[in-house]
C-alpha cells in the first residue's frame, strides 16, 4: 500500500509543463507569482524530484535576512525555514527574489523532457521563486555567514524547468559561476555574425568575458573590450587574445564612450552591455553603427531610457532584452570555459578574490 | 555688416550631427541631458531653422504645469516661457519630458541631410527636450486649456534630428496622431515575415491598429487582436479585415491571455505589445511560440520583468525594445493610413472622442 500511494497521486495529478498544478494560492497564477506552492514529493509523469544538498540564496535576499536579524544565526535559520514551510518555495517575501539550488536527481517521471537520470548531480537554472521545496534538516549545518546554504530536503522540477548537470571535470564553484551568466554568451553567439566588430561593455566581468569568447568563436573580426578602470584593464591584458582593443571609459558618458569605441575601430556592429550600472543605454546606442544591434544583459537597464534614447539619437539599432534562457546555454558556456584558458583564468581570479 | 554676421557665426561653429556644439551647460553631454542649450538662430552648415507655430507639450509635462499652478493661465504661460528662456529648450525640469512641435522650414544649411526645403510645413519627431527653441510672442494666444500651444518663435534641427513633412492630403491632427506612434508599424513590418501568426496586444489603439495593418501588409497569415474590454472589441469589429480574431483578455494575466490566444490560433510567431499597462510581460512571452519574437512598444514595460519572466518560463523568444526610430517610419505610417480605410476610421473615432 505504501509504495502505491505516490504512483496513485502521480496518476491523478493534471501536469502542467509550467507547474500550474502545484499552485495552491492564489489559484491560476504562475508559480513565480504564487504565494504558496504544493511541494508534495509525489511527482507527476513529466516532473523530476531532486534531493537537495545546497541552496544558493540570491544576494539581495541574503542581505535582507542578515540585516533584519542583525546576523543572529538562529533567527536567520528560523526565518528561512519559516518562509519555505509557509510558501512551499524559497522566495523572500520582502525582496521577492530566490536563488538556485544544487542536488542529486532522485526520481524522473517517464514523460519528463529534461533528459535527466537518477543519480546525476545538477544545478537548477530556474529561480527558487518558482521551485517547490521542502527542507528536512533544520539547516543545522548552515552557519549563515554565507548565502550558500548546505541542507537536506527535496525540490520538484517541471517539464519546462531548466537544470544542468554539473560536469565532473570542473570545480563546482566554477561551474555555478559560469551557469549563473550562461544566457549572455549563448545569445551573443546567436547575434554576432562572421566579420562583425563587437564592443563588450564590462568585458572583464563574468558575463562580459564569456560573451567576448562567444563573439570570437562566432567569427567576430574585432572585439573591443570596454572597462571602467585600469585594474579591470589589467585583467583583460592578462587574458591574452580575449579582446583586440581595451578601452577604459565611463559607460555612463555617451559621447566619451562612443568616441573611444570609435578610436578603437568602432562603431560596433554588435554592442553587448554587461555592466550592472544605470545610465549606460545612451552610450551603448551611440557606440553602435546604424543597422547594428545592442544586447542589454544588465538588469540595471531602463526600458524607457533605451527606447527614448535611440529615438532621440535617430539611431536605427535593434535593441534586445537579454533573455537568460537559450536552449543549451549551460553546456555552451561550460564548453567555452573549457576551450578558452584566458576566460577560465579570469573566472579563477574572480572566484578567489 | 548685419547680414554677414549669421554667415560668419555659421562658418565658425563646429557642427556636430547630434547637436553637441549647441550644449552650453554642462559641456560635453548630449543635448537631451543638458541643462541649457544655445538656441542661436544662426545655423551651422548641416542645421535647419524652423519658424515654429505650435508646441505639443508632453501629457505628463502639461499635467504637472496645470496642477502646480492650479490652472492659472498667466502663471502657466509664464512658467513655460521661463523654462524656454532659461534652458533654450522646452524640457519640464520636474517631469524631464518635452513634446513635439510643428512649423515651417525657414532656412536649410547646404550640408543638411534631412532633405527639407524652405516653406515646407513639418512636425519634429525628436523630442523638444533636445531641440533648441526661442519663443517670441509671449504665448498670448494660448489659453492653457490644452497641451497644444499656438506660438511664434524658432527652433533648430541638427543633422541627426528627425522631422516629417506634414502631408497636404490629410488633416494635421490625424497626421500628428499617426506620426506620434509611427515607430511601431515600421518595426512590426520589419519583424513580421510571410505566413506568420501575429498577436497584437492593444489592437484597437493607435499604435496597435497601425501595427496590425503593417503586419497584414507584411504577409501575416493570421492576426489576433487582443483588447481588454467589449467596447474595444466593438471598435475592432467595425474595422473589417484589420484582424482575423478578436480576443478579450486581461493582458496582465499570463495564463488566461496565453490560453485565449491559443484558442484563437496561437501561440504567435510575433507578439506586439501596445498597451500602456504594467505587468504584461509574462502574458506576452507565454503567448509567443518558442523561437518567436516579442516587440515591446509600451513605455510601461519592465526590463527585468521581461528578462526574468522569459527565463522563468524557459521561453526561447527574442525580445525587442521598441525603438521609436526606423528610417522612413513617418512616411510608412502615413501611407498605411491612406491605404487602410478601417484604421483611418478608427483614428477618426479616437480623435473625435
Amino acid at each position: 500500500m505504501t509504495t502505491s500511494l505516490p504512483a496513485s497521486a502521480r496518476d491523478q495529478k493534471p501536469a502542467s509543463p509550467l507547474g500550474l498544478h502545484r499552485v495552491l494560492d492564489p489559484l491560476g497564477v504562475l508559480p513565480q507569482a504564487a504565494w504558496r506552492l504544493d511541494p508534495d514529493p509525489a511527482i507527476a509523469s513529466d516532473e523530476v524530484r531532486v534531493r537537495v544538498d545546497r541552496l544558493n540564496l540570491d544576494a539581495a535576499s541574503y542581505r535582507q535576512l542578515r540585516e533584519t536579524y542583525a546576523g543572529d544565526t538562529d533567527k536567520i535559520r528560523h526565518a528561512v525555514l519559516e518562509i519555505i514551510a509557509t510558501r512551499g518555495k524559497m522566495q523572500n517575501p520582502v525582496t521577492g527574489s530566490g536563488g538556485m539550488l544544487t542536488g542529486t536527481v532522485e526520481e524522473v517521471g517517464p514523460a519528463s523532457p529534461l533528459g535527466l537520470k537518477p543519480g546525476q548531480r545538477i544545478a537548477t537554472l530556474v529561480s527558487l521563486t518558482l521551485t517547490p521545496l521542502v527542507i528536512t534538516d533544520s539547516l543545522y549545518r548552515w552557519d549563515t555567514k554565507s548565502e550558500q546554504v548546505p541542507c537536506e530536503g527535496h525540490a520538484i522540477l517541471f517539464a519546462r524547468s531548466i537544470a544542468a548537470v554539473l560536469p565532473d571535470d570542473l570545480p563546482v564553484p566554477l561551474s555555478l559561476a559560469v551557469m549563473d551568466v550562461c544566457g549572455a554568451p549563448a545569445l551573443t553567439s546567436r547575434v554576432v555574425h562572421e566579420g562583425a566588430v563587437v564592443a563588450i561593455i564590462g568585458a572583464a566581468g563574468k558575463s562580459g568575458s564569456l560573451s567576448a569568447a562567444a563573439a570570437r568563436q562566432a567569427g567576430a573580426r574585432s572585439i573591443i573590450g570596454v572597462v571602467p578602470a585600469q585594474s579591470e584593464a589589467a585583467l583583460l591584458h592578462e587574458s591574452a587574445g580575449l579582446v583586440d582593443h581595451i578601452v577604459i571609459a565611463d559607460a555612463r558618458d555617451p559621447v566619451g564612450l562612443a568616441e573611444k569605441v570609435k578610436e578603437a575601430g568602432g562603431p560596433a556592429d554588435v554592442t553587448v552591455v554587461c555592466v550592472d550600472a544605470t545610465g549606460c543605454e545612451g552610450g551603448a546606442i551611440l557606440s553602435t553603427a546604424q543597422g547594428g544591434t545592442v544586447i542589454f544583459f544588465s538588469m540595471a537597464t531602463s526600458f524607457s531610457a533605451a527606447a527614448l534614447g535611440a529615438e532621440g539619437l535617430a539611431a536605427d539599432v535593434t535593441m534586445l532584452i537579454g533573455n537568460g534562457y537559450v536552449p543549451g546555454h549551460a553546456e555552451f558556456a561550460l564548453d567555452l570555459i573549457r576551450a578558452t584558458p584566458s576566460v577560465r583564468a579570469l573566472f579563477g581570479r574572480r572566484l578567489t578574490a
